[in-house]
């Protein structure tokens, strides 16, 4: 169901690389119909298109139905409907898993099919499958990734060829990395979607994006890419949750400063890396291409088999609804953060910070314009505090140009 | 079977885990012995340790046995019986897997059971599965990886803190990562097991690790690493397979230069990374560590839940025998090599190189001794062609002190 760039990968795919499906799975993949409401009349596959969803919902040969529409509407009645049925429904639609996870996954099981979504995060880096079966043996205290191609590709031009924010947008909206409205992407609330799956994938329970606290790059500059660079590090929009004692989720997506020790420091252009951290395995990263037509298609194809396999047995994917918000207040996560700030006596607004915030370290750069000051938290307190903090500044007549988290990673 | 570090370290997943590994699996997995020479009367599972194999294999409750043993004796003898009853195993012993994988999926596939070895390669990384499952509807291109914990360990010490291979190499002793026998090790023998193991799954054919030619790390000095540096680089060990357009398979570990900007570059100390380039996906990259107790043990576990879950349908891991060598002659990759080398006339003894090997860039190191000099090749030559450029480098009195593949990384 949808023949776009994804939909239309995934047709290439079948087709292109039919012998070794047919050798996995042990029995040939046959495309039936394609569901686009557009005419491909010169696709090679133009008998199998239908505009009617009627027609596949009904056919009692349709064991497997795959979903590349995107969007809310209509792909979650369909995929309703469809598992409603028994048949398995295999999507690349994050806004519809993060969304309606939980009721499509109780569908899903009530029915006796599979609801599978590997290529909803991370394109084709394998990362669903391997939480929930290699990783199967872990407490997973942290997950921790580069969930957006888009960001990562304007953030890796500010820093690596000092390109300011708008021109580096341009350019990916040039080269189509970046839509129109870039919103969804530079705001977060692409990777706030990704990261909301793999916590409730991870820790059991759903996680709704809404209430997520979610930060976007738009107010990143180059003067904080260079005092990123004189910390030790880069910035990077990170998608991040840890469970806590509590029982609560700490929560966020936030620009980061990141040690360049750190694996995620070094995932440049539009690749994504994801960093789980297990009791028993210490931190795994998986890196590649996040998105794109042939990564995530084949991520598509490769859950498409697994249904086809397991066409009598339900695989144990699954996570449950969450009645109440179970996310803590982002205020009350202890952070170390990074302020750059004006003041007409640097060295004053400098004590009165330490005051503020406990320990502290300055950071340079060259060309610092007139009354320009930057600093690094060295005690980890609760953002609210941070918050605060910064307005008892701003009513000594500091001006605070930015705040950005320190990423423990 | 075997209670050294790996399998008490399953035992205690097994033991501190069983909450989370019972809601996967839907029921109790119940550790009913431990089969080892060694008394453990101060442990809590003392009740389940038995000397005798017989006890195990003849115990029809049991339906999942767990191989930790290491080594090829009994453990291949061990493994061979317990499939052949249609138990399933599940293994960390690459040697074994290396040596025998393809008779042991046989004879697992042969009497209904699984034979599963994600612990062989990469210790608690999650790769063959991904490999086998969330690539399937990719033709593997390429694998390439740092298979190898402790020589990763002995390089990163020479490349960050200038120490020489024998002193990073003690060190790593008395830290417990490398062997009072080291030389499985750093002569590349383990790498090599661990890329047979991949190739064999990604390309379907058995390889033979006695098939596979490779080089360790034990004649890397200082001055390569600096060269590297000069270069854009470092000096990683990597084991490195792709099938050939004939059919064949380019297998070989060897120590390469590897450029900053690859992911494999940045993988230090004991930690493993493995490249899996899909011609869908594009480059995938796994990192994580690569050993020790409890990482190694939770991918034996992921295994154990798997064939739990698994007991009446078998998974489709397997790949067939190889009767004729389906390896190609390393003499006849193409390569670029990076050269060191030591002449009374560098000019003279430079010229000469750029006659026969063609396109050469030269490489500087500040304290250069007296007559040395370095270059790489620019253009991919048969290895066995360099290999004879060489030798006629030698004739004309040129000392050839380094030879090291350039990786195209």
């Amino acid at each position: 169901m949808g023949h776009g760039v994804v939909g239309s990968g995934v047709a290439e795919i079948l087709t292109t690389h039919k012998q070794k499906l047919f050798s996995s799975v042990g029995e040939e993949i046959s495309l039936k119909y394609i569901l686009d409401l557009r005419e491909f009349p010169k696709s090679p596959l133009c008998d199998r298109f239908t505009k009617d969803f009627e027609v596949i919902v009904n056919d009692k040969e349709v064991r497997v139905v795959i979903e590349t529409m995107g969007g809310l509407n209509p792909a979650y009645e369909f995929t309703k409907r469809c598992l409603s049925l028994g048949k398995s429904v295999v999507t690349s639609n994050k806004e519809l898993v993060a969304r309606h996870g939980a009721e499509l996954l109780k569908i899903a099981k009530e029915n006796n099919a599979n609801y599978l979504f590997e290529a909803s995060v991370g394109g084709g880096i394998p990362i669903l499958r391997p939480i929930d079966q290699c990783l199967v043996a872990n407490n997973v205290d942290e997950i921790a990734g580069i969930l957006n191609g888009t960001t990562n590709f304007i953030l890796t031009k500010m820093i690596n060829e000092n390109m300011a924010f708008d021109t580096a947008l341009k350019l990916a909206q040039d080269l189509g990395y970046a839509e129109r409205n870039p919103e969804a992407d530079v705001e977060g609330h692409d990777a706030c979607r990704k990261i909301c799956i793999l916590a409730s994938l991870a820790f059991g329970k759903h996680v709704y994006p809404d209430n997520v606290h979610t930060e976007g790059i738009t107010k990143i500059t180059l003067e904080d890419v260079e005092y990123a660079a004189s910390w030790g590090g880069v910035i990077k929009l990170i998608g991040s949750c840890k469970p806590l004692d509590n029982g609560l989720m700490d929560i966020v997506v936030a620009p980061m400063f990141v040690p360049c020790t750190s694996q995620l420091a070094n995932i440049n252009d539009v690749f994504n890396g994801i960093m789980v951290r297990g009791d028993c395995t210490g931190d795994v990263v998986f890196y590649g291409k996040g998105a794109g037509k042939l990564p995530t298609a084949s991520a598509v194809v490769a859950d498409t088999v697994d249904c086809c396999k397991h066409l009598k047995t339900r695989k144990r994917l699954f996570w449950a609804d969450s009645t109440e918000n179970n996310i803590a207040d982002y205020k009350l996560s202890k952070v170390k953060v990074y302020v750059r700030a004006l003041a007409d006596d640097i060295s004053s607004a400098y004590t009165m910070a330490q005051e503020i915030f406990g320990a502290t370290s300055r950071l340079d750069r060259k060309d610092a314009q007139e009354g320009e000051f930057a600093f690094v938290t060295e005690e980890p307190l609760p953002y609210g505090e941070i918050l605060s903090g910064l307005e008892s500044l701003k009513r000594l007549d500091v001006e605070i140009l930015s705040t950005i988290r320190i990423g423990n990673l």
